[in-house]
This record gives structure tokens, sequence and C-alpha cells, in this order.
């Protein structure tokens, strides 16, 4: 079963499962989903990535926790969750992330809300930003100049995980409640490209 | 409570606690700690990286699963557990990672047990192998030449962890059995630099 958009925006394939490892019923997407419910599923427990980068969500209309899906199999939740204390088993919509771009990637970060601060701007991955000079594990705002980022809760690229876009609010998060409707604090100790 | 080694190797240090969130108990190691109960400590359930890049593992003398820890805070297990099927609560030896070059970190990745088949010389961070065009979920063997990189079960630094060094094995992985006695299949997704 093809769910094919009629007018495609990019080479973006991902295919869902309602059961883990890759069982069950399946739809093929290669373009967004608000809800996963619309589309003759209960619910996604596995998937495939095929093509391009994607984002899930928790649940429908790309609310809740977001996690980055790059190329590659997910047989089970915690194969893109990073926060096992709050664990979400399954995923509710999905979007591509057009700017995603690993060789051309830009981002300022900034010590405190608002553009205001200490500030560094960032081209590579970081697993620990305190290891490479940022005095504390928080990050006060944002600004994406190029491509698209995850930002972590902790060090390693673990715990919640943040999607930050170029083309996104003008590329613009001055507060971690522009950062996703889960954020609830400015921690995030490591950052990183998202890839193609 | 400080154990300080008397011949220290390297700028390492990482504070253990014995409850969560930097709770209870506290050590202070700048070399590796074989058995945490030999410490005065019966378990690490948070930890802070203060200097350097280490490994945790799940077992005493360095079995089990392995974790990397870069500098940061980490306040509970799912903050350096990647696998939550099979979670890990507390850490019982650690090591530093001497060989660990952020800048200068380069590995080759084959196809195929003992070196052999389609490789691929690896110098940046990769999220998504086969979003680069490695066709397969798997990785062979492999060789480090320089650095220490951690490989991971699934896409975007998920799943299982294996700590690769220059300075283990001559740098030389032939066969999942050697990438630690956690490791059960060669399944491989994303693969990164460790940070020092």
């Amino acid at each position: 079963m093809a769910l094919t958009n009629p007018m495609p925006m990019g080479p973006w394939k991902l295919t869902v499962y309602d059961q883990e490892n890759f069982q069950g019923k399946r739809v093929e997407f290669t373009s967004a989903c608000q809800n996963i419910m619309e589309c003759g599923m209960d619910t996604a427990r596995s998937l495939k990535v095929e093509c391009g980068a994607w984002v899930g969500y928790e649940h429908s209309s790309f609310c809740g926790q977001q996690f980055i899906l790059e190329r590659g199999d997910y047989p089970r939740w915690e194969s893109w969750s990073g926060s096992n204390a709050y664990h979400i088993e399954r995923l509710m919509s999905f979007r591509p992330i057009c700017s995603a771009n690993h060789k051309e990637s830009k981002i300022t970060v900034f010590e405190r809300e608002n553009f205001i601060g200490h500030q560094w701007e960032i081209t590579d991955d970081y697993p620990s930003l305190n290891a490479m000079g940022w005095s504390c594990n928080e990050i006060g705002s944002m600004q994406v100049q190029s491509g698209a980022w995850v930002c972590y809760q902790y060090p390693g690229y673990r715990g919640y995980q943040y999607i930050m876009e170029c083309d996104h609010h003008g590329g613009e998060y001055k507060h971690y409640r522009e950062w996703g409707s889960h954020a609830q604090t400015f921690q995030v100790q490591s950052l990183r490209r998202v890839q193609q």
C-alpha cells in the first residue's frame, strides 16, 4: 500500500508498520503524515527510512516528543527514543526534514534567551558541548543559518531531542518554549547536524 | 573523597555518586576503576565527567554493555544507556579512553569479517551509514587507524554501543566477538568519533 504524494517535494520515503520488527500492516509515505490514524493505521511500532531524513512525533499534528529518523531500520521504539524515563512506544505523525544538509550546516548558540550573552557558531557535531568549552549545561537560544540540527538534553546524543531547522521559525529559536511542545528546560548538552 | 592516581596518565576526572541526581556517597576518579565495590561504593547511579572521555561498563573488570561518557552530567541511567530493552541502571567499572582525538580520527570499515569485502575509510561522524551509501545494516570488521570511535546498533546513535580504539587490539576488530562481551550481531547503523 503506497500513499504517494501527488506533488513530491523531494526524494523521501518512509515505510511504517503497525507491529514491531516490521510486521503487520504497512504504509509507505513520501511526504508528511499529520495523523497516522487517517492513513489506515492505528499506530506505528516499527519503521524503515529508505530516503531522506524525517522527524517522528509522539502525537498527531507534529506535537509532543520529537525523534530524528535518518536512513536505516528502526525495529522497536527503543531504536528512536532517547528518553527512557518517559518512553514513547509508538509514533503518530511524521514529516520530512527538507533543510537537512550534512555538509553545509551552521547554527549559532547563545548563552541566554533572545539571542543574548556569550555566543558560538557551530558547523560540526558535538557529543559534548561542555568538552568544547561551553561552560554550562544549557543553551538559552539558537539561530539556524543553514541545514537542520538535533539538540539533545544529555551528552552523547541522549535524552530529549529537539529538531532545529533553518526553514522553520525563520531559523530562530528564542526560548525553549519554541523548541517543541515537550521542552521544559534550557538543558542541552550535545548537538549534531541532521544527515540527509 | 578523592582516589587520586599516583601516576596520572592524562587530564581525566570522573565523579561517581551512588544515588541518582548526584546524591549520596561520591567518589572521584582520575584513572581506571576495575570494580566500584573495591572503591567503597556499592553502585554508580549518577555521574559527572569533568575531564576527558571515559567508557563505563555494566559489570566489573570492563565487561558487559559499554557506555560512552564524554564531558557533562549524567543524572540517571537513561542518560548513558542506549538499549532500553535491556537497560542497565548502574555501572560497575570505568576507564579513560586514552586515544580519543576528535580532530584526527580514522577508521576503515569492511563489509565482511577478517577485513574482507567492500571497504570504506571514515574520518567524520555518520548518524546513518546507510544514507552515506553503505548498502547493508552490518559491518563485518573494522580497523582503527587513529582516535577512538563509538559504533551503534541503530541509526542516530542509538542501541548497543561499541567503543573502538586505535590502542586496543592493535586497532583491529576482526569479528563482532571482539567488539565486546555484549555483542551478538554484526549490526551497526551509525558511528562517530569520540570527543576528548
